[in-house]
């Protein structure tokens, strides 16, 4: 798997490095604790899936600097040789806290703490927010998919469209675990098991000296896997042709599969199709959509009553179009035992090490709380786990489909009302306790008399 | 270089093989051409900038199955022993005519053409539009903070937003070659040889039992390369503690670099500092403002009259945030000599291999005509160059900082208006020469007597 992703220790920020040679100079070497989380949703999210954190735990256990990449900080004459063999033996001996892939999470919520020399905590930093941030946020806006379509099946089609080819695995991947049937991306199939799903292109159709040829041969070749896609020239003179091709094909004992609109009216065109396929008796016969397809197009399509059975997504979830990135940071939390935070304006970060503990009555979640990492709180389930402890995983990756399952029981657990896709001013209730609270004050009040009063 | 980008082969949509097992079926070993063109503006945008050609040149150079991918397509149950034999000793054959990175080009206009056996053309799409779409994407977008600072510095911070490691280190490339003066990404910095820099950030500074510490520190260590970051706790303290740090530096005839403004009103915040620099004679320390960061941002800033030197631009240029894809499309244009075309509505493909003409006069560019690639227009320059041709590129990869000076060039010769981050109702004009247009017509008609009238 290692050869399709990029997990060098040097997809880093440069000052990553430059602090980091800061620390070893003046013998920093205590445990610090970072803790990841994401400051607001975007418009209309009321919720978050947790992902990408088995891609930090692999970076984490692999993390090492190569001989040429330590050659090449020699190259910048920054840095001390001390400092670059220090580099060239690291590793991350660190513990991580963190949630679950596929746990639900909300705003100001730590997801992922770190725990390790600092040195090592912060050169992770750039790798770790990438991985958590963009995964989360793939996860996040492709449930909203798999929600509007109600049971319908909904594929991936993003490859072509996502930000480089890591984003269009991770985007298979992410949507895939909260609920995606399948995905286009062959590559995705083999490396995490997915099922591989497609049709056919516009270019094939055009290719042939007609549109029932290249019906023809495709379903000659795929009797059992073919979509005839039917936009081309004329859906409606294209529907007619997929008559004759599945009468061709109930000839040989086999069935269409399905028939794909791309472009135009969706809901009249499915209409139509469904009323010609039903005209010629054929009702299993199902009908694809794709094309600029989000959340919001598969429940304005369902709504306006599209006999639609099956929805293709892509650009739009696959660069997460109406809220391509998440505000999320990284945030030192303490540092030899010493909790800190920062002052700068709107941007607050919670001190010390915390946890999450999440309240479920007669099978929903009903409130979460932030404490200290140490609280206890009977009747709640603390939801960041000792996942990764002096640089090893407590436990092996856990499979794919696994996570795929236990996705949809969180998501039932989830009050309908933050569930649904449309603008709501109702979101979910997140407190601190006391003991953060208390904390917090105190390291607040430490810093603006030692720091603001010059 | 290959190790940290995953260029597979397998890195395609399922139906580009199973379209490729029909043409191999049916012996349909001619020709194909397809067109790689973007439709559309997003909001604002009266230009593009090519870029993702070399990567698709790479790629198609080197393009390949490997034994296991074929024993994954094996598994899949789908494709015919000989097929996959086929597969397995396929390479790309074909001839690219191509824009050069760099070039400025405009909606419609084909960026990039295939030639190939059609079975190798179909198969390349997803990786040729996820290559081309993300760089040009991003290469468009990062110029416009370039055009927003006019000559003032700006550096890319965007690695820890991008979507995945692939996307972090094409967007480092994309924004150095348009005129971006660094980044942060080091991992970029060693594959393209793009100037590394980078600050401090603030979890640095709540290490340090105080901030004037962690200052000192990391001026000891890097006399020569200290940005201070201000806005840990309180942006004028901070300031004035910057004013210690520069008069130790300047004791052993040393000079503090700069300071950074991550937050807040960048506009008072950056003039009071300047006051607090100047008042304490350091008119030389530069003044680097950050922190969601945009063209429209920077051009707000320093409409305003922020005294700020150098703009670290992250996420909103990283993800292209306002603009997160490109309606970018791969078309078949034409097979074994017949050109064609869909009807598709609303998405009309010019039919027939192509080349793009451009009339400039006066050092400035003044309109471009879309033709047929054989014709030949007097007192035009066409931007398709022949960079492949059978397999093998036409001559080697072009170096990044030759891209990155011609693109200086490139843009001073878009007239003004076009280069403008505003909006405006002005566009270059593009149009079609007669016998392109006779083609278009004459295919179209045809199609409609073929297969609209059942």
């Amino acid at each position: 798997m290692n050869k399709h992703f990029c997990r060098s220790a040097l997809f880093t920020d440069l000052y990553e490095l430059t602090m980091a040679a800061v620390y070893f100079e003046r013998e920093m070497f205590a445990p610090a604790t970072f803790s990841f989380f994401i400051r607001s949703y975007p418009p209309n999210w009321r919720f978050f899936v947790a992902c990408g954190v088995e891609e930090v735990l692999f970076f984490l256990e692999n993390f090492h600097f190569e001989e040429e990449e330590i050659a090449y900080l020699e190259s910048l004459k920054l840095f001390k040789p001390k400092f670059l063999d220090f580099l060239a033996r690291l590793r991350f001996s660190g513990d991580v806290y963190a949630m679950e892939e596929g746990t639900i999470f909300f705003a100001g919520e730590p997801v992922l703490e770190i725990t390790a020399p600092i040195i090592e905590a912060q050169l992770i930093e750039t790798f770790v927010i990438n991985a958590l941030c963009f995964e989360s946020l793939i996860a996040s806006k492709a449930i909203r998919s798999v929600i509007a379509a109600s049971g319908r099946t909904v594929v991936d089609f993003s490859a072509r469209r996502t930000h480089g080819v890591d984003a269009g695995l991770k985007v298979a991947r992410a949507s895939y675990m909260v609920g995606f049937a399948a995905t286009s991306n062959t590559l995705a199939g083999k490396l995490y098991g997915i099922p591989v799903t497609g049709t056919m292109a516009h270019s094939y159709i055009e290719s042939f000296p007609s549109e029932i040829e290249a019906f023809s041969a495709f379903a000659e070749l795929f009797p059992e896997n073919t979509v005839l896609l039917l936009d081309t020239y004329d859906t409606l003179a294209a529907a007619k042709k997929a008559v004759q091709i599945a009468k061709k094909l109930e000839a040989q004992g086999k069935r269409l599969k399905g028939v794909r609109l791309d472009s135009g009216d969706l809901v009249s065109l499915a209409q139509k199709v469904r009323q010609i396929l039903d005209a010629h008796g054929l009702p299993y016969v199902k009908i694809f959509a794709s094309g600029g397809l989000d959340e919001y197009k598969i429940a304005e399509v369902l709504a306006q009553g599209a006999p639609i059975d099956a929805f293709g997504v892509g650009t739009k979830m696959g660069v997460s179009a109406d809220a391509p990135y998440l505000d999320a940071a990284y945030k030192l939390v303490s540092y030899d035992g010493r909790p800190v935070t920062k002052l700068s304006s709107g941007k607050k970060t919670l001190a010390g090490a915390k946890q999450v503990f999440r309240y479920e009555k007669d099978g929903k979640y009903q409130e979460d709380v932030i404490g200290l990492r140490e609280e206890k709180i009977p009747g709640t389930k603390p939801l960041l786990k000792p996942l990764m402890q002096k640089g090893k995983r407590t436990r092996p990756a856990p499979d794919l489909n696994t996570l795929r399952q236990n996705i949809q029981q969180e998501i039932s657990k989830l009050p309908r009302k933050l569930r649904e896709i449309r603008p709501s001013q109702i979101f979910y209730p997140v407190s601190l306790t006391k003991n953060l609270l208390a904390l917090q004050e105190k390291v607040e009040k430490e810093i603006r008399d030692k720091e603001l009063n010059l």
